[in-house]
């Protein structure tokens, strides 16, 4: 199977501990490398998890709180000091370039690649990247500010050619490329092969979801229905729901519930408050209402 | 002994490796604290050390690249997330705070407390600093850009009254802190009493130093003759000393020298370049022609 995974390279929320990173994580599809959020000290983490820069080209910011993105300006020097030629594309609500530019200019005098900001509207889902075998689009959330996660979605890898049964009935190579798509082969004398004679299907499609900072909102149960992995942010336990709906934060139940509502594979809970010593609280409370839940930490890497 | 200590929180240089933070530490000087620098990370580094940040009221940043910086929005902003009061001081060259402002008016839309910037020359030795105890005073580097190292000065403490002595002449209270300063007492009748039958000596101030980023200097050795410990960036082995004269950094070897010229007490090597696996090499050259020669390490806290 095609690698897709994701490293936690920090899973804390605003508060500094000793335990955890602010947030960011790196989605690992087929050695391309995406990073989500990029709280401060994204950089030192992502060298522990022996990640490679160079595999790095898109940059996606949930929101604009400094503990999503204050990590971009160290990551962003560190590539030039590097001498990386590559464009940088970092997908982001709107306000960061602006923000960014002046520092980046003084800290950076001479750059050795370009960094490019597409900046997008957080009101509607969007497909912001597309690859061969990849999309990614925004999942509006409701935060403090303006906030978006996003929906990483394999796309239909073609079928297997059976090599035995394409030698038998001498299908031309120029022909197979069709076939793999789901054509059927028709012989020169007319007869159909049907497709399913001369393939198999390859694995379904899988996707990850990551959505955070949010109240808890039901609105994005469809976008996610589902998926085989949802990153859900849990900053709270129930006790202090109070201070989550104040917050526009979630709790360990909440994130669960729409788990279960969505029907996701797993779920994968992260950004906790600091006033939690032991996160398994957490997960003791989500664990309850979605069993297949895990607790993120850094370094760990998840298959999806 | 009145408690003079330095706690290291980063001694990488600019490239991140999974060994080192960037620049940044804390003087611990009676439990007031100074940080001396704030690479990315610093406020997760201050966190581990289990430090107060209620008792930072000082910032010093030696020059403005970003690996001694980058770490002041996240600092500042986790300040003003705990409520903070207090004026926040921050000592530079020239040019942090037209920098800093913009980002810190967007990511901290209400500030609980100010920052006060104090931007000053880099080209002369300057107290910015000076309380009851101490004195701070820029070091005249030569770096890539305007940079300063910092001298910690103690200032003479009063002497210590013998209190039998003082009873025994019946000394009256309001004589007490002249006493302390070295005065004789003069009893109703007039006989002097010698300031020496009546006090001891207090413990001799004791200096700190911090120099780093630059070329060896000899004229820093005048500035810090004698000090009890000088923290120098040794960010090369003798074998880069061409790398190190091109980016205006020292070789452990040049720290060294820096150090016996000087007659320090102590020499505390850092800033380290991400090139050596094992920064042993560094101090087996410093320590052949200084042997009181320490390497600094995350979380490390020496005695001044």
């Amino acid at each position: 199977m095609e690698k897709f995974e994701v490293h936690i390279l920090g899973c804390g929320s605003a508060l500094p501990t000793t335990r955890h990173f602010p947030t960011s994580q790196i989605v690992n599809v087929r050695d391309k490398l995406f990073m989500i959020d990029c709280g401060e000290g994204a950089q030192l983490q992502f060298r522990k998890s022996h990640l490679k820069f160079s595999r790095l080209n898109h940059i996606f910011i949930s929101h604009l709180h400094g503990d999503h993105c204050f990590g971009l300006l160290g990551l962003i020097s560190t590539l030039n000091l590097l001498g990386r030629t590559a464009e940088l594309h970092i997908h982001s609500p709107k306000g960061l370039e602006a923000l960014l530019t002046p520092m980046l200019d003084f800290f950076n005098r001479q750059m050795t690649y370009e960094v490019l900001f597409h900046e997008f509207d957080t009101k509607a889902a969007i497909q912001i990247y597309e690859d061969r075998s990849l999309t990614v689009t925004t999942i509006p959330l409701r935060h403090r500010m303006p906030c978006c996660g996003f929906l990483f979605a394999e796309k239909q890898s073609p079928n297997h050619i059976l090599r035995e049964m394409v030698d038998f009935y001498q299908v031309p190579v120029y022909e197979l490329n069709r076939i793999k798509n789901g054509a059927d082969y028709v012989t020169p004398e007319g007869k159909i092969i049907p497709n399913g004679l001369l393939t198999t299907p390859s694995a379904p499609p899988r996707s990850y979801a990551y959505c955070s900072d949010t109240l808890p909102l039901p609105s994005i149960v469809e976008q996610i229905r589902g998926i085989d992995l949802l990153f859900h942010e849990a900053t709270f336990a129930s006790e202090d729901a109070p201070r989550a709906k104040e917050t526009f934060h979630t709790t360990a139940v909440q994130a669960a519930e729409i788990a279960r509502s969505a029907g996701v594979k797993k779920l994968l809970i992260g950004h906790f408050s600091a006033r939690y010593e032991d996160e398994s609280v957490l997960l003791q409370e989500a664990s309850a209402i979605f069993p297949d839940t895990l607790l993120a930490k850094e370094t760990l890497c998840v298959s999806v």
